[in-house]
């Protein structure tokens, strides 16, 4: 399976596309970076980064793209651009009918590196090692895209043996709730057919 | 001049339609909402709403759009969900070459009810008044789309006056540094000559 990650940003968006293969088993295709330039307004900026993102799913082909998501603890004003380019990434994957999963960055981290607090450096040595690069991507964005599809292609297995696992589980639930109300109505019928029946029943008996 | 004001949601995402006359005339060309189904994916909610935007761009052909800016003091999850829709909706405007401004919900309130801290309800009863229609607009949304599309018919006038008045004010400054950098020069060459010449001319004078 073929993935682009995106490390969503107005600067810089970082890109990176990594072939899943048997197991762990994981290769770097292509990585680099989006850019947009700051003095540009936002509208232009969003439109400079989609364009590029929409050249990346021309050339490469992916087949899902792992969105890093994005939280509010940081600068304001930085997270509401963030923001604004994952939802422009998102569209122009879902426009191309291609699915879209978003990652966290610690569960980017855990997948990674084994812990969700590992700084950035970290991050970018294992996946180095990881997919047997040369040499560090960089920025360190274009590195983090490389860490999100990776870390989807190891994650997307658990996540649909969970998603299983839970639509049984939701299943059987359904089933017992069915049940409990099939005998709920059938206990609730013997019981207003039960006085009506009982004085005629009774009558006979007695 | 039309405008197209958007307030961004996911659930309902407010439009609303202005045509602006001479002065402060306002007139209601059309109003409605954009919706996506909360069950649904993110990608697909947002390639929802996007598509419904551009087909209001098609149909209404406004000149501008403009869009409440968002902050992060609410709610986190629907913050970004909101950001991302107003992404989706800026970058629809870009791609058809379209200006986009953003205005925050204070200048928003502020321009319609002449206070910053008016609640939704008056802003509906003032922007009902304000284009003269038969009932308020519904939902909310709808009726905060159109009070943005009036904001900045009736903000743009003065913004554009400060624009040029920031640039007037940039060149002025531009030519005093310029001026103030070219005495230093001339004073510094002044100096360096200066210490040279003195001897020279000094052994011929004495």
């Amino acid at each position: 399976m073929r993935v682009l990650g995106v490390d969503p940003g107005l600067t810089r968006c970082g890109l990176g596309v990594v072939d899943g293969g048997k197991g762990r088993s994981v290769s770097c295709v292509a990585v680099g970076v989006a850019r947009s330039p700051q003095e540009d307004e936002l509208a232009s900026r969003l439109m400079a980064v989609s364009t590029e993102v929409e050249r990346w799913l021309d050339v490469h082909q992916p087949q899902v793209v792992a969105i890093e998501r994005v939280f509010s603890q940081h600068n304001v004003r930085t997270v509401m651009g963030t923001a604004q380019v994952s939802g422009v990434v998102a569209l122009a994957a879902a426009r191309r009918g291609l699915p879209v999963a978003f990652h966290t960055p610690s569960e980017v981290k855990a997948a990674i590196s084994g812990s969700g607090r590992a700084d950035k450096k970290q991050v970018t040595t294992m996946i180095t090692k990881i997919l047997g690069l040369a040499e560090a991507p960089k920025p360190a964005d274009a590195a983090d895209a490389l860490a999100l599809a990776v870390c989807h292609l190891w994650r997307a297995p658990m996540m649909d043996r969970l998603a299983q696992a839970e639509a049984r589980a939701a299943e059987l639930a359904r089933n017992h709730r069915a049940k409990l109300k099939a005998a709920r109505e059938r206990s609730a019928q013997q019981k207003s057919a039960g006085p009506k029946a009982a004085p005629e029943t009774g009558g006979k008996t007695r």
